[in-house]
């Protein structure tokens, strides 16, 4: 049956990442948290189980991907409701089952999911594309039933290495850290190392616009992509004869983002490096985040630009390094030679050098801070995180008023907040911010969560920033994003979906 | 009248640029053509008018723009009659009318532009986006009349300088010379050279997807932009809060390249720098294409990066630096400091430095080759160049098969040709291929080429290449480029065509 399929999840439904890494609250934290009101919540409850599809649906989809590879027991179906939102944790602990799907196929290939589109859209079932299933703006929530979730964990291949044009093709179902041991078995590396590197996939870094804490020297993973293979009900669309190319619009890059609403990417085709033989990791001080800021502008303006490059503001480095409270903590990393120029840039801002010891443990620790949610869920605070980009001359005012927004829209409802932001990408005309906060849950958490952040959201549009430098739109966003395009752009972007979706199965409520 | 507007032209109709500079074939090339069996063509004819636009036309574009923005006279239609290409030249010198606009406004904000093209609409008049009028792919040459050329010249406008950001707003109309006289007043550069810069525009940049001389360095124009307006009979689209954003697909990349099929951009957010101190050009001598071509990756992939890197295969090499004859030269040049590890790296794979006269030497003459064709078209000569792209694995035989494909082709008629080539932009993954081909024009000089260009255009797509790498589209390359994204591509932008310009008034003929 399913058995065999699901052995090879490694992440815990509802709870983020690898269940033999659990995190605990550190005590100092529940002191904190006993500041802020946090009590804990009602224990979680399970989910009840509800009809799955006819039997005429299953025996067209086992048709396509054989028995073994279609699952409509409860457990893989409540394995692949929804993504790892706070709120989406916090409906996973209430047993709330709306968004569960009614059955969950692996296909083999390409071409079977080719069959399963066709197929679904002349029998009307919805389709949710599922890669790492990591999700933090729900972007695995199909509007609509019957939806079969389309998980590409089978397809896990590295296809071809070009060690001349240092191109590699992936197919969507890598993970992370599969991607990166195929290709460090041949000497290279992606250099793509989001935060949810440990469960997200390269289907999912493309079709979400991914961007890893090593962007300023890998660059984002739109950036890497050169070529890709995307499934559509009407067939296959295959792009990319040229690193560039002037032959019209970039079709690559309308692909990249879709989040499954287009279609279903089934491989990509990828820059590689070789990887490195050195790495060098440094924590430097600043007075403050504004101080931190120029000198980080500086770098990534001037260089020499470092392969990681990220900035704690004051809050942040409280929390995350108390030894250095009052100050804005700033990392820098190299894969491959220490560039020499950088200490004087950063000297020459105020920094004060805090030597390998604070780089290296940010970069040992980069993974941990996600499986820390779970254990502060179930202590009864709300932890959540959201992010924008904007020009640097935007930076500062989008800074405090998203924080202001928050801190207002969160304490009117009782729960005041700790909001802390981080720098974590740079480019030469501007940067992302990324604020996590911190606070009591109250009764109704994800309701108490909607409404702080449409009023985050509200500022970042008025501050002019996007709605997302890196978790994507998913349903969460999609009226900040039509905001953010306009409605002309909303109209060709469905314009594009009904051409390659004409009876809309794909990822319904997803984007647009 | 339009007496003052076209007193701004800097082109000659149907001559390449400034026509104060005016170039001479040299005594040793003529030779060289007779070798070539070339001899002198019938003078040119002068074009025969035809009725313009009805006074209810007229009456419309008048109010818009004003008397004084409009031209009907056979002097201002015959300079915006199609672009640059040998085709074009040709047919221009034959006095041939066909696609000769009915009239050309000249605008002068974003809002006339808007009325224009909601009215044009209503009235079911082609309108054709006009900045440079530098294409050299069939950009400008719309399919069927009543045309309006939309000249944006008027459009000429340094909006804003962001120091902080380092972005620039800059209206479509301004050229390239003109640009980088705004930004130096102020300190800074654009970085845009391409070999059409002294006529070309930064819409015609933007909507074509231009690539300079120093994309290396600099990038791609359109790594450039991070904000675009788009006006379209449909209103505005407006793009670009942030550098890069995860909220969907990257709409900037589908109108970028869009060549005015999806509307008239208006304005652009471009990124600048600040203007290089020094400048270091040297030339480089390698044994072969080959050898040369593996240094040149090499630079592309580990660095150092030179702002500006081209590689000259022997037949260009012979041609343009005598001296050096059989080798194959290297230009390579920094806008700043020496990167004193580049010469390892080329002295590690077999080159031999020239020094700097010889970087300098291209440097000074590197607008000068388009001035040459107009002689060489006098003398009887066919000369025209075409372009690709691809990865590193397959340029050796996208080289091989293109050049075979034009010299079979040419030989085929009776014109056996010489085939230069050239790579000028470079990728970690990738490069571009620039080929320049001169021979005896025959009887029917542009169905000689069409013939030629259509077999290399084949071997092209035979070889994975992309069918421009910076020229663009327009009407030459549709079908090309329609087997290149293929029949779903082609489909998504028709469909984002209809939404934008649902009367298809816009450019009729460019791209799909």
């Amino acid at each position: 049956m399913t058995e065999s399929d699901l052995a090879v999840v490694q992440l815990t439904p509802g709870r983020w990442g690898d269940p033999t890494h659990r995190a605990e609250v550190p005590p100092a934290a529940l002191a904190a948290l006993q500041q802020l009101g946090v009590h804990r919540p009602p224990p979680s409850a399970e989910p009840v189980d509800r009809p799955g599809p006819t039997e005429a649906q299953l025996a067209f989809l086992t048709a396509v991907v054989g028995v073994e590879h279609v699952a409509t027991d409860l457990a893989a179906r409540w394995a692949h409701t929804r993504g790892y939102s706070t709120p989406d944790l916090l409906r996973h602990r209430s047993g709330d089952t709306t968004g569960m799907p009614d059955a969950v196929v692996f296909p083999g290939s390409h071409d079977e999911i080719l069959q399963l589109l066709a197929g679904c859209a002349e029998r009307d079932l919805a389709v949710v594309p599922y890669s790492g299933g990591t999700s933090v703006v729900g972007g695995l929530a199909a509007s609509r039933r019957f939806v079969t979730v389309v998980d590409l964990r089978r397809l896990d291949q590295l296809v071809e290495l070009d060690e001349i044009s240092r191109t590699a093709t992936l197919q969507a179902g890598v993970r992370g850290p599969a991607a990166e041991a195929l290709l460090a078995a041949r000497g290279y590396t992606l250099g793509h190392f989001p935060q949810s590197y440990e469960g997200a996939s390269i289907g999912g870094y493309a079709a979400a616009r991914s961007s890893g804490q090593a962007s300023a020297g890998y660059g984002r993973f739109d950036q890497m992509v050169v070529g890709l293979t995307l499934a559509t009900p009407r067939g296959t669309v295959q792009l990319g004869r040229a690193p560039m190319s002037a032959a019209g619009p970039d079709l690559r890059q309308l692909v990249l983002g879709s989040e499954g609403a287009f279609g279903v990417i089934t491989s990509v085709v990828v820059r590689v490096r070789p990887r490195p033989t050195e790495r060098h990791f440094e924590g430097w001080r600043f007075e403050s985040f504004d101080a931190a800021l120029t000198a980080v502008r500086r770098l990534a303006q001037d260089g020499p630009l470092p392969t990681v490059l990220r900035l704690s503001d004051e809050a942040e480095t409280a929390v995350n390094h108390p030894a250095y409270a009052g100050s804005a903590l700033v990392i820098i990393g190299f894969d491959g030679p220490y560039q020499p120029g950088t200490a004087a840039v950063l000297t020459e801002a105020g920094g004060q050098s805090l030597g390998a010891e604070v780089g290296d443990a940010w970069r040992t620790g980069r993974y941990q801070a996600p499986y820390l949610r779970d254990p502060l869920l179930d202590e009864g605070a709300l932890v959540e995180t959201l992010e924008t980009a904007t020009f640097w001359s935007r930076i500062p005012a989008l800074k405090a008023e998203v924080t202001e927004a928050l801190v207002k829209s969160l304490s009117d409802q009782g729960t005041p907040p700790l909001v802390m932001c981080h720098v974590s990408h740079v480019y030469e005309t501007g940067a992302s911010l990324y604020f996590t906060v911190v606070c009591a849950q109250h009764d109704r958490p994800v309701e108490q969560w909607q409404t702080a952040k449409q009023q985050a959201s509200q500022a970042i549009a008025a501050a002019g920033g996007t709605i997302s430098h890196h978790h994507g739109v998913g349903a969460d966003h999609r009226a900040a994003y039509a905001a953010e395009i306009g409605p002309l752009g909303v109209a060709a972007l469905q314009a594009v979906k009904d051409v390659l979706d004409p009876d809309g199965i794909l990822n319904p409520g997803i984007l647009i």
